[in-house]
């Protein structure tokens, strides 16, 4: 099953890409990377650097062939804002979900810390550093944004969640 | 010049068309009102909710032949996660705008309440009743959400701003 992880915003969108490969005992063991990156929208009017954000991300669903969406569920900040901004962006990823039929599950940060290091408080950077550990990567992931994606695309994996059916 | 106010939810999002007729001396004289209504998005998947409103919205636009989609530019409240959610509704209503190649102005909500009541602290009944009186309604709006929309509306057509020629 093909999983992509999204960590939504506007300045950049980080997105993971990764393969459970079934029949593995230990569950971690059956993780494939696949691809990591990030959409930088171009600067300038809200709806047009929304608009990039979602057509690139349906582009992106396709092209990988991706069957489910991972997102966290939580803005984690006390700026309301920020928030608003950020949910403007994680609005525009479930939408591109959607649009191509893909089921979406939404975990909390804690969750997700939690799940790829054992502690749900976990650095971002510790975060980092497990997800290159768990997906046998040559190097770390190449930024923040891309290892926070691959983390929820882990996180779905390991959560034994069964694939629906129908999207 | 046909303009759709747009007022976000996840719950109940507010939308309200209005026309500005050129050629009147005073403004507000050239205030026609066509429309109000909500777009309830059914309950359940998240994700699922958010394309039944945007898609409705591109409908709603092309079907009213809307031509510049104003909205509130801040979220007006101290609930980060709140925030969070109602970013994710705005999100969906102005990528339905850049969809259609709409153009989109976003406006404080406190210069919205001035332009329709002359108050920035207006409330939200004060808004309603004036919308009832600059638009000529025979009744009130039928709720806040479509007020709240129509008010917004109303507000960028007494803005000045020159619609612009390429979206």
């Amino acid at each position: 099953m093909r999983i992509i992880g999204v960590d939504p915003g506007l300045v950049s969108c980080g997105i993971g890409v990764i393969e459970t490969v079934p029949g593995e005992i230990h569950p971690r063991e059956g993780l494939k990377y696949i691809y990591s990156g990030v959409i930088k929208p171009p600067r300038g009017d809200l709806a047009r650097r929304l608009l990039y954000l979602h057509e690139n991300l349906v582009t992106f669903i396709r092209d990988q062939r991706a069957e489910v969406m991972a997102v966290e569920d939580q803005f984690f900040g006390k700026n309301v804002q920020t928030a608003f901004k950020t949910g403007q962006a994680r609005g525009a990823a479930l939408l591109a979900a959607a649009r191509c039929g893909l089921h979406t599950n939404l975990y909390p940060p804690a969750r997700v810390k939690l799940a790829v290091t054992g502690n749900g408080r976990a650095s971002k950077e510790q975060v980092r550093h497990m997800v290159g550990q768990i997906l046998n990567l040559q190097s770390l992931p190449q930024s923040l944004d891309c290892s926070d994606a691959l983390a929820v695309a882990v996180c779905r994996a390991l959560s034994g969640e069964k694939t629906p059916s129908t999207p």
